[in-house]
C-alpha cells in the first residue's frame, strides 16, 4: 500500500472471525516489496458460493476460472494473488490458475474446481507459478490472520485496507455477514469492482445467494466509478459457511431471506464507497444523484455520464459549483432530456431551475458544501420517475502523479 | 488566449482571402479581457452553406439557430462570440441569439435567417444584447481583417489560433478552401466540435456541401477527443461564395466533385488535429488505430475507448509502454473482441502479439517513440475487416490546473 494515506480514508472497522472460514497470508514476493501478498482462506466443507465479474472482453483467467466453477456454488478454499494480474498472459496465465488451484486443493483435500483464485496487479506478466507455489505451502503452515491482515494483503495501490460488517436475523439466528475489498483505480465496474470477498456464517443456498448478490452489485458495486477504466479482473465473490446454525435459507421468500438480502445490500454498498474513497487521488466523495428521467437505467446512463466527466471532477476538485460542466454532461449522456426542464442542486441547494440559473442564489451554503470531503449533486431531469444514485470522487493532480509514474 | 503556448502548437499559415467573403473583428468585452471577441463575417449574396453540429441532448440556442437555417442553404453572415457560451439561458438566450442575428441582418441588408451564429465561453450565463450590438456596430465600421486575427477573436482557452488552407481543381478553376477553428477543452465531438468556420470561393450547391461536409465530419471532427466531454455548442459551418467562377458542383458526380470532397476532408483533418494539438495540458499527439474489428463502427468505439481512458492518457504522459492499459480499454468498450487474437503497437513496434506479450522485444525503440511528441498506437482485434483512426492527446497535470482553476 501506498504511504500518503487518502483525506476520505475510514478506519477498518472491528470485524470478527466467521466460523468455519480461516484465513491466511504469507509472501509470495510477486514484486520485490516488505509485504504479504498471498491470500489463502479455506472454507469448511458445506460452504455455498456467489459472485460477479467483470463484463470486459479481455478477462483474466482467473476471472475465467471463477465463472467456470460459480455454477457449482461450492467453495472450499480462495487464493488471491497481489502485485500481479496475470491478465493477458494468454496458456501462460491458465496455466497459472490451474497450478495454484491445484496446490491449494492438494493442501485442503478438495477438487481444483472448489478451490476460486483472483490475482490484480500489473497485466501481462504471467504469474509465477512457483512464488504462488511457495506461498501457498508457506500459509498453509501460518497461524490463521485478521481481516485487516486479509484487506492489507490483497491491495495493491489502496491507501487503507478496506472491510466493513453488518448483522441480520433469519428466523431467530442471528448470522455476521463481513467483506475486505480492494480497488482505487481502473475503477469503473461493469458488474462487480475489483476484488471484493464476503464471508458470512450464514445457512444459504448458493442459488439464493447469486440472486442476492446479483442485485446487490446492480445497486452498489455497480454504481461506483472513480475514472471510467473497467479492470480486467473485477471479481466480488461471497461466500456462506452455514455454520450459523439458521433454517437454511433456500428461496428469496424463505424467513429471513429479506433481511439477509438487505444486510447483503447494505455491506457491498458499504464496501463500494471504501473504494470510491480510496479513488486515486480523491479528495472529495461524491454522491450524484439523477431523478425525473425516462427510466432509471436512463438515469443510471446520465448518473454515470457526470460521475465520469473529467470536467465536473476537475470542477469538483476546484471547489467550483460549475453547474454548466453539469449540464454538459447531461447533454453528452444520450439519453432523452429537455434542456429546458432541467433542475440541478448542489448540496440542498438549487443553483439551476427548468432550463435557467437560479437568479441571486445565495452561493454561501454552496460554497461552504463544496469545501468539505462530502458533496452531493443532485439533477432532477423532469421527464418521468426513473432514478438513480452513483458515487465517484475528484479528478486532481494525485490521480496525474500516480499513474503517469506507474510503471508496467 | 493563454499565454503558455502548447508544446504541440503549429505556425499560422499564410491563408489567402476568399472572394466574397469580409470578415471583421470587435471588442464586445464579454469578459474583461484586452481583445477582440465578436467575429462578423460578411458574404456576398449567392452564398451556399451546410454544417453539422452537436449531438448534445443540450443544445445552445445558437446551435438550435444554425439548425433551423441550415436548411435553406443560405448565408449573408457569421456572427461568433468569445467568452460567453450563451448556453442553457432559457428564453434569454434564445433573446440573444434573435438580438444579434436581426442587427447582423439589419447591417447587411438581408433576413435574419440568413445571418448564423455561434458562441463559447462560460455556460449558463444569457449573451448581454447591449454588448454584442455595440461589438456589431463596431465590427461593421470597422477594416477588413485577417484570418489570424478571426481565429485569435474566436478562441477563449485556446493557447494558439488555428487555421489551415488547401485548394482543388474544378474542371479548369482553381478553388480554395481556408479554414478557422477554436477548441482546447470539452472536446469529444460526437458531430461536430466546438466551433470551426470552412470558407471556400468554390460554386457549389448547399446540398452537395452539405453531404460532403457531412461526410468528412465523420472522418475528422468526429474522430478527436481531448477529454471524452461533449460541448453544448460544438458547430462546424462551411460556405461557398461561388466567386473563383467554376462551374458549379450541383451533385457529387459533377465534375470536380471528387477533388473538392477530397480538399474538403484534408482540410477538416487539418483542422481537427490543430483542436487536439491544442488539447487542455497535452504534451503528445496521439493517433491510435483499430484495424481487425468485426465493422469500421466497432473499430471505431474501440479506438475511443482507448483515446478515453485516463489511464491509456496518462500512461502515455509518462512515457511508459502500459500495453495492458490498452488492452484493458479494448476489454472495457464492449465490442466483440477476444484477448487471445490481440495484437498492439506502439510507433512501429510489435509489443503484445496474439493475446501475449512479445517476448524480449526491443524496448529501445519503444522507449525513443514514447519520447517524442507524435505517438503512434496500432490495435489489431484480429477478428475481421472493421478500422478505424482516431486522435487524441495524453492528461497531464496542466489538464487539472487548467480545470480545477477555471471558474464558472
Amino acid at each position: 500500500m501506498s504511504t500518503a494515506i487518502s483525506p476520505l480514508a475510514s478506519p477498518f472497522p472491528d470485524m470478527p472471525q466467521i466460523a468455519g472460514v480461516t484465513p491466511r497470508v504469507a509472501r509470495a514476493q510477486y514484486k520485490v516489496w516488505d509485504r504479504c501478498d498471498l491470500t489463502f482462506i479455506s472454507f469448511d466443507a458445506g460452504t455455498t458460493v456467489a459472485g460477479v465479474t467483470t463484463q470486459s472482453k479481455c478477462p483474466s483467467p482467473e476471472v475465467e476460472w471463477c465463472r467456470a466453477h460459480l455454477a457449482a456454488g461450492v467453495a472450499r478454499g480462495l487464493v488471491v494473488s497481489a502485485g500481479n494480474a496475470n491478465a493477458f498472459t494468454g496458456h501462460k496465465g491458465r496455466a497459472a490458475v490451474e497450478a495454484v488451484t491445484a496446490k491449494a486443493a492438494a493442501h485442503l483435500g478438495c477438487a481444483p474446481s472448489d478451490v476460486f483464485a483472483s490475482a490484480t496487479g500489473v497485466i501481462g506478466v504471467p504469474l509465477p507459478i512457483d512464488k504462488a507455489e511457495a506461498g501457498l505451502d508457506a500459509a498453509f503452515t501460518a497461524a490463521p490472520c485478521s481481516w485487516a491482515d486479509v484487506a492489507a494483503a490483497i491491495s495493491t495501490t489502496d491507501t487503507f485496507p478496506k472491510g466493513a460488517m453488518t448483522k441480520a436475523v433469519i428466523g431467530d439466528t442471528t448470522v455476521t455477514l463481513v467483506g475486505v475489498i480492494k480497488g482505487s483505480g481502473m475503477i469503473a465496474p461493469d458488474m462487480a469492482t475489483m476484488l471484493g470477498y464476503i464471508f458470512t456464517d450464514a445457512a444459504i443456498d448458493a442459488a439464493v445467494l447469486q440472486q442476492m448478490l446479483s442485485a446487490a452489485n446492480k445497486a452498489t458495486f455497480s454504481c461506483i466509478t472513480v475514472d471510467s477504466d473497467t479492470s480486467t479482473s473485477d471479481t466480488v465473490l461471497a461466500f456462506a459457511t452455514g455454520k450459523a446454525g439458521n433454517a437454511p435459507v433456500t428461496s428469496m421468500d424463505a424467513t429471513g431471506a429479506d433481511a439477509f438480502h438487505a444486510a447483503l445490500t447494505d455491506l457491498c454498498r458499504q464496501l463500494s464507497h471504501l473504494v470510491v474513497r480510496d479513488g486515486e487521488g480523491a479528495t472529495k466523495f461524491i454522491e450524484i444523484t439523477v431523478e425525473g428521467a425516462a427510466s432509471d437505467e436512463s438515469a443510471h446512463r446520465i448518473a454515470l455520464s457526470i460521475a465520469n466527466s473529467p470536467l465536473v471532477k476537475t470542477a469538483i476538485a476546484g471547489e467550483d459549483a460549475n453547474w454548466g460542466r453539469v449540464v454538459m454532461a447531461v447533454g453528452k449522456a444520450g439519453e432523452p432530456a429537455e434542456r429546458d426542464l432541467l433542475t440541478i442542486r448542489f448540496g440542498t441547494t438549487q443553483v439551476a431551475e427548468k432550463g435557467l440559473p437560479v437568479e441571486g442564489y445565495d452561493e454561501a451554503p454552496v460554497a461552504a458544501h463544496l469545501k468539505g470531503h462530502d458533496i452531493t449533486i443532485g439533477v432532477d431531469i423532469g421527464l418521468g420517475q426513473g432514478r438513480a444514485t452513483v458515487w465517484t470522487c475528484d479528478l486532481t493532480h494525485g490521480y496525474i502523479s500516480i499513474n503517469a509514474d506507474y510503471r508496467s
